[in-house]
């Protein structure tokens, strides 16, 4: 019997950490089988950026991909990431929609949901929880793991308990930063799994090369699930290393049972994948740890840097990098994620290019201060928020709270491209460039991004120069 | 107090095991005073390939390097990796060699050697660890690690009992394959810290993924000193990484107290090196596992793809990974490391392409057979032996000790080039290329080899399709 269970990510997060969520479903199937024989306890292979992804420039129909995933998977429950209230969109949906989307998905395929918030606000989780239970599928509620003078062991307790006391049926930890060192994960699955009675979830990234010692550390405090991914995807901004931790943990009390052997057949045959999307990968690869000095995550230091560079003002990085931290304790320390990383790191620069903190403040800033986002983990700065937003009314009831079911407004007016509830739905997370997949693919005029071949670029960039 | 150590490898086995030994001497000075002011308990920065690679590709005198590293770096330890009775060349040299050796690298600057044998065979360590005792250096006796029917946690205990009582300073577990899980790390550390008085070192490569973890094992099982690398070349055959492990141990009773913000501006630099060398840059950056399963490190792995690929028998590699622990049981369990790692991987080729085992047998498998490696770790099977040598004399004794003193010798075929011992030994450990570069030297004609301009040779590789 093993003990230890995993949730392979090299069909979703593993991509997406390393090549911007480019894999394609034709290369997905093809190794099917082969994953499905594994007995991992779960493959997380929708959800998060993939949707946005499928519709922007790979021109798939998400719910496609589910749907043969579904079928090619007939052993492995299939698992996805749900940004609560957020859905797979960019804004807060009304309940209904939020209940309509969970069911689609439920019924095409997705067994398992991870469900989080930017804010760890339980209240943006409640609807997706009842919803997962109400097609009586997993619920996992998740804990957007940070560090800062609220977010102590004790903070992510209770909100466990908040969350079991919801219904989930596991408790997950989302440390999308790599923050969490083998010590701190050890003692907070420690006291996880002594205050709530559900199998406990370890996910965290690599890039601060912490993930594969958080995940021993995880394991040996009694952790039930570890996710990891696929050594053709692994590490750097993706994930612990799947067959590392099935060896490392083979012959120990918490063996996972799973065979090396099958794992690197798997591992050859998306090493050779990965070669296609070269175009896409990552600088980023190796272990970053400076997310562990300034607490800026690797992504949004990149992000930022690009930022700086077309402003002309990459000098004043060093500033940046001091002023976020100041920033993100003015907005009540929220976990940085999106939207809260792009939130904080944009204020952040012009704070410190317009020569005054809070000289010019962006909407997105002025929203949150509206509680817009849901509650801040600490209280914001009320001297900024005044500065901000005046005496305008703070919401302080669940944000979708204010909204007026949506479905049928939705179903109006994607009526005209749409052909199911499906359709609907994509329209309802990305209404432009849904509605424009949508119309393309009726009019059969879909063309997904172009794949470059290595050899032909290096040709064209050495004839340009001559 | 710090109650953890760290050796840094960044200036040897980092870009040795990355970058195919090529970082020079001009790229290592700039930051030397930032490494200085660390604090690591030492840093490896000679020995191991650097020696050939100084003379054969950059053309630098390895002394100079050593010398100018010395004067760099005014408070930490330099250490270096020394192949026991074959210092740094390919044979075994008399005991005068050894000893004119290793005072010429205590006197230039080295004040830590690691000590090793391929075949573990104690008598090949003797001379090299009397020769540092007898100037007062430290020697750290060293396990190759592997694993066989043989190789278990006693038989390096004992071999490090053995170690303690030649008058080794410390014992270091080197680990060049990666096969270590952190059980048997935990184990082995704990067993050796019971056996021994001496610190413990640990040294092992991240190819499999596992080695942060080993790290973490045995730091919580009484290791001292571990070895680890800069970020900047650190991971895949490379280690794991240095910042991660000072991050990990942070503010717990490990903690190493080395400063996170001092090595991410060591990082900067190196990153920035990095690049200078991508033509040198392995294709094997990232984890490989398989030599968990088949017991064949990465690195061999490509070499023979390579050897099959010109023969065009690629297609046998499946063949000649099943041959391979078949030769290495005929040869009595070699530790697979340079050399034995070519022998076993060559002979392994033949017995598949020959169309029958041991048709045909080279020449190192017939010297290994008559002893003149050293005693293998367990008896060689006598019917290839027979076959191989038939009754020829097989050598018991310590190989060395049937050489004549030869520095004197050594010293009148290199006086029309040599300047100084040094030269001397340098023609020693390479006599062909250390000849033609003491000469090129003397004529003001060494040529280092070219670094190319990656923006070149794209423009190159284009046109040349034109
Ligand atoms: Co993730
Ligand atoms: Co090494």
């Amino acid at each position: 019997m093993s003990k230890i269970h995993i949730t392979e990510l090299v069909l979703r997060d593993g991509h997406q950490s390393l090549i911007a969520t480019r894999m394609r479903t034709e290369d997905m199937l093809p190794i099917a089988s082969k994953l499905d024989d594994v007995g991992f306890w779960s493959l997380e292979a929708w959800g998060g950026a993939t949707f946005d992804a499928c519709v922007r420039f790979l021109k798939e129909d998400p719910w496609e991909r589910l749907s043969k995933l579904r079928k090619a998977l007939p052993n492995t429950p299939i698992n996805m990431l749900l940004r609560g209230q957020n859905l797979l969109g960019y804004r807060h949906y009304s309940d209904d929609v939020v209940h309509a989307f969970v069911k689609q998905a439920a019924d095409t395929g997705v067994d398992v949901f991870r469900i989080f918030d930017a804010m760890n606000d339980i209240r943006n989780l409640k609807t997706a929880i009842e919803a997962v239970k109400s097609v009586k599928k997993h619920a996992i509620g998740t804990l957007s793991f940070t560090t800062s003078p609220v977010h102590d062991v004790a903070y992510f307790v209770s909100m466990a308990k908040e969350l079991e006391a919801l219904g989930c049926d596991s408790i997950g930890v989302k440390d999308m930063a790599g923050l969490l060192t083998p010590t701190l994960a050890g003692e907070l699955v420690r006291e996880l799994k002594a205050a709530v009675s559900l199998p406990i979830h370890m996910h965290s990234h690599a890039t601060s090369g912490l993930a594969s010692m958080v995940m021993l550390k995880s394991v040996e405090n009694g952790v039930d699930i570890i996710d990891t991914c696929n050594s053709s995807f692994s590490e750097g901004a993706s994930h612990p290393t799947t067959e590392s931790l099935v060896a490392a943990l083979r012959g120990t009390e918490y063996d996972t049972g799973l065979d090396l052997g099958k794992l690197q057949e798997i591992t050859a045959y998306f090493k050779d994948v990965r070669k296609k999307y070269w175009q896409f990968e990552s600088e980023f690869t190796g272990v970053d740890t400076r997310v562990l000095v300034n607490q800026v995550p690797g992504g949004m230091i990149s992000n930022l840097s690009n930022q700086l560079k077309e402003q002309g003002a990459l000098n004043r990085m060093d500033e940046v990098l001091a002023e976020i931290p100041r920033v993100r304790e003015d907005l009540g320390f929220p976990p940085l994620v999106t939207p809260t990383s792009q939130i904080v790191g944009t204020q952040a620069v012009l704070n410190v290019l317009t020569g005054g903190r809070y000289k010019s403040i962006t909407n997105e800033v002025k929203n949150y201060l509206l509680g817009q986002y849901g509650k801040s983990p600490a209280p914001v700065n009320a001297e900024i928020r005044q500065k901000a937003v005046g005496n305008a009314e703070v919401i302080t009831c669940r944000p979708a709270d204010l909204l007026q079911p949506e479905m049928t407004k939705l179903q109006g007016e994607a009526e005209r491209f749409a052909n199911n509830e499906k359709d609907v739905l994509t329209y309802a997370m990305f209404p432009d460039i849904g509605q424009t997949f949508l119309q393309e693919r009726n009019a059969g005029s879909l063309q997904p991004e172009q794949l470059l071949s290595k050899e032909a670029v290096t040709q064209q960039t050495a004839a340009a120069r001559y």
